[in-house]
């Protein structure tokens, strides 16, 4: 179990050179947030100084709270696109609404997963499967990316669906904002620049690969401060028409309460809890990528509580709502986080830019953040991992597309509740199909296989039939058809043997339906048996009619009872 | 597959006699059909010679296309139900209303069905769970019978959900019509002795079983018949106040397709697509039990066809949705229905009572059509069947109470749509919840079994663990923690090996698991093993990189895997 306040267990596990690594993590890490912080903000429609709050305090309580060492907690890309759309529900034009909502969001938000992780229901997120996260990522990278197309191009573009955006910016393209496209292009080029063609050159000029690595992380900040550079410079010479980050106040989040007694607590649960739910699948997820490479564990459970808790810190300290952010905690873990002092050290020195440098980014100009998020957002889309999954399973590829697909078309929230619906649906159709199969001896053996894909012993007077699946309502009507199918064209059978080895579950409709089926053998003049039967099926059904009729029918292993079968029916 | 229409192949293979037989039964149903006909389109708010109009035509087109000899296709009481509470919301008070919005729910009904049928999608309707049908009919039972309560009675009551009406005829005891109380309690006595103790006495005075069971079917129309008379002398000796049915059109029903230009098609086609499900549910049942009985088959997907063409020749001869109804088909069947030709019969008798003795019903009180709708549904409420279900199966059983509390509580229809959105959430949370055991061998035998149940033979070197579940998103996490926690306590295990007999489906969630599963091993110095890996499973593994990776590390059987596993490091 370790210590309640994980992080005690973590440093005290703590080798004595680890400090060091995480001094150097978490400075990294700080580098990069600061910029994507505000960019986030500028996402999620909230003034630059909420991503920076988000960025201190949920950070600190994480980092006492959780149970991942490499986990970056704050602003994520997917969350503030998704409170970017419920606030524009909400508060429509109103600025001040928009920070009382988020701050709405961010409590509800903390206090769901509070509740879930207070019943222990981690698991329950374990409904999003892996082909609808994918969809859903994608999805939502795109429409991150078209809502930043009237920053990147100064375009005055209303808030809308992806294809309308992209519509309208292609039939007002006369209007493009040089100045602002020229400074978004060219910071898209530098923060590609700087991923692996900076890493190579460096490496190829005898740089070693990891400090090649961190001068690569540090991009971002640069190219904020060259933009910043040269936008004052521009203003100075009296170009008009930049957008620019304006005032941001100096200092620390103040606890502010009056959100509570806001109204819209009801109209944004919705969304909170989906922004709950999103934001902790991308955390835990990533926490557990990060874990297993160092033969870690996480508890799902503390998860939620930590992550709920830095929520409810994100609601009281003026910020918005937060996550393990995947790109962030990778960059995290790669510069050597041992701990969650590293954490520790990221909020100390974003509070310290909010302390005192906020001025520095006065001229900084929008296209720029909204062209961090871009490149950041643009990794996001998984068009490999699509495409494997499409080849792998029909099903999960459609639920993938349909996510994907709806999200674009009917929006973030939408498309994420049909992508779960979808993937749920067409499981349970999937098993509503069982397969099964007529089994025979392989020959000098004990096992038995299917008689189409194996060359096997039968014999005439026993019909053995494997069902490959749970015996429920979806499925019990098939599997009643199958049988009577096979049946009609064994008229020599005098046994039907069902091998009960996959059977896991059998419900009441499972049930009625054997019972009906021993009952319309023994009218046909065939006895029903069981063999395999698993023993918590076997327990459930000790209590039945069926069972007082068949206990004596029922075999340990389907050898037995092919050869108690034979042998009963055999002249000798 | 016999004829294309199922009536010609049914009267080829008939027997000489059949017909005699036939024709008795259809007699028997008619004289059953004419009250409850009537009396069902009472329910659903309709006049009376609706339900007779519903018994003439699509019977007569079940006939030619139906699969089932027995089933007796007409009005019936869930459905009515159904009917009623879908045109409170679309007609309101005004009755020319309520019979358009009947017209189009047939023709929407039968659309459905037939759609459903050109889809082969049969297997669609296996989505309601036996547990979710009997709580929705014992709820729909208990709302039928609150309905009826101001019928009985005589006293005012609006219409309502079931314990509003309940309170307010307590509240309004005091304004019974004691007449219409006195038809409607003399008739419940009469329908209820003329069951169970009228066939009994007759069997003590010597009169034959089926001959007692013929008298005590034609009871209600018997007390239709004493009550009418009554009525009428009460009417000419002048007393006030009792509901009568009054005076019915005489004639066959007309063509007339004004319905279809109505508005309102859009509104009711959720509660037709509802109506559609439950009557083609019902049908199903009934006609399998009946088909079952004489070792006959019905096909599924030519009873959607038969019974959407039934619905559509409802709405064009002017009547109400219809199904095959429960308790009608079994008396059809025990009055020795061998063929179709029954339900001619029926039609045709149904079809002169309309034509020629509509004028005969006038006096017929309302309190006695009330009388016969809740004493054939108060049979429809299942408490033994209710309480083996919660006995065998504690999810079940939840579906069923919560389908039934949410029927009497929410509606009917949304209680049935709560029902099956429960009964799918709570297979899908159980199948979440997998079973899983570590397994070992049973002495002397190839088998492997759960070392918590049996006396097995282990290994230190090989940790077995058997999966009792498909692997799938919702579970993969939860495996995955089980062996992470099973590894954890067996720190002599070298190799894992997984049972994979009873893993019909790995989707690409559970497969991603696996991946993941096999590196961290790898790691670990552990090497993954999997055995009895089903066909169909191991057909879609080939194509992943993980079956590249373990190819060779895939057993046909447990047996081989633990042997092959534990010679090669053995010291020798």
């Amino acid at each position: 179990m370790g210590h309640r306040l994980p992080l005690i267990a973590q440093l005290r596990e703590a080798c004595p050179g680890d400090w060091v690594q995480d001094l150097i993590a978490g400075t990294v890490t700080a580098i990069l947030l600061v910029p994507q912080g505000m960019a986030y903000a500028l996402l999620a429609g909230l003034p630059p100084e909420t991503g920076l709050y988000a960025s201190i305090v949920p950070p600190l309580v994480y980092a006492l709270l959780g149970t991942s060492r490499a986990l970056a907690v704050g602003p994520v890309a997917v969350a503030a696109l998704m409170v970017a759309n419920a606030l524009g529900h909400y508060a429509g034009g109103d600025e001040a609404r928009w920070l009382t909502g988020a701050l709405i969001l961010a409590a509800e938000t903390g206090l769901l997963l509070l509740l879930l992780g207070a019943l222990r229901m981690g698991a329950l997120v374990s409904f999003i499967s892996h082909p609808v996260l994918s969809g859903f990522t994608s999805g939502a990278a795109l429409l991150i990316i078209t809502s930043q197309l009237r920053h990147l191009t100064g375009i005055d573009l209303a808030r809308g669906d992806a294809f309308d955006t992209v519509h309208a910016a292609v039939a007002h393209i006369g209007e493009i904002h040089w100045p602002t496209a020229a400074f978004a292009a060219t910071a898209i080029v530098l923060l590609l620049l700087a991923r692996g063609p900076l890493v190579r050159a460096l490496s190829a000029l005898g740089v070693d690969q990891q400090r090649a690595l961190t001068v690569s992380r540090t991009a971002p900040l640069a190219v904020v401060a060259m933009a910043t550079a040269a936008a004052a410079a521009l203003h100075a010479s009296g170009v008009q028409g930049l957008s620019i980050v304006g005032a941001i106040p100096a200092g620390l989040p103040r606890p502010d309460l009056a959100f509570l007694s806001a109204p819209g607590w009801i109209e944004l649960a919705p969304s909170a809890a989906l922004i709950a739910l999103v934001g902790y699948v991308e955390s835990v997820s990533v926490a557990k990528v990060l874990a297993a490479r160092r033969r870690q564990k996480i508890d799902a459970n503390r998860e939620l509580v930590a992550l709920g808790a830095g929520n409810l810190a994100a609601s009281v300290a003026g910020a918005m709502p937060v996550a393990g952010g995947f790109s962030r905690s990778m960059v995290n873990f790669d510069a050597g986080a041992r701990t969650q002092l590293a954490g520790i050290v990221t909020a100390v020195l974003v509070g310290l830019v909010a302390l005192l440098f906020t001025g520095w980014f006065h001229y900084l100009p929008q296209a720029v953040l909204a062209a961090i998020i871009v490149v950041a957002v643009a990794r996001l889309i998984d068009l490999d991992g699509a495409r494997r999954i499409w080849r792998y399973d029909r099903a999960d590829g459609l639920a993938l597309a349909a996510t994907f697909v709806a999200v674009l078309t009917l929006g973030i929230e939408i498309g994420l509740v049909i992508g779960i619906g979808l993937s749920l649906a067409l499981y349970l159709w999937c098993t509503s199909q069982p397969h099964m199969a007529v089994v025979g001896r392989v020959p000098g053996t004990e096992h038995f296989r299917n008689i189409k894909r194996h060359t096997v012993e039968t014999d005439p007077r026993v019909l053995a039939i494997r069902i490959d699946e749970n015996l429920y309502f979806a499925n019990a009507g098939q599997v009643e058809d199958y049988i009577a199918r096979h049946l009609a064209s064994a008229p020599q059978a005098r046994y039907l043997l069902l091998v009960m080895a996959a059977v896991n579950y059998i419900d009441a409709s499972g049930l009625e339906m054997l019972e009906h089926l021993e009952e319309d053998l023994t009218h046909a003049g065939v006895t029903l048996h069981l063999s395999e039967v698993k023993g918590p099926v076997q327990d459930r059904l000790k209590q039945t009619h069926l069972y007082a009729r068949i206990a004596d029918r029922i075999h340990l292993t389907t050898d037995r009872a092919v050869r108690s079968l034979t042998q009963e029916t055999e002249p000798t």
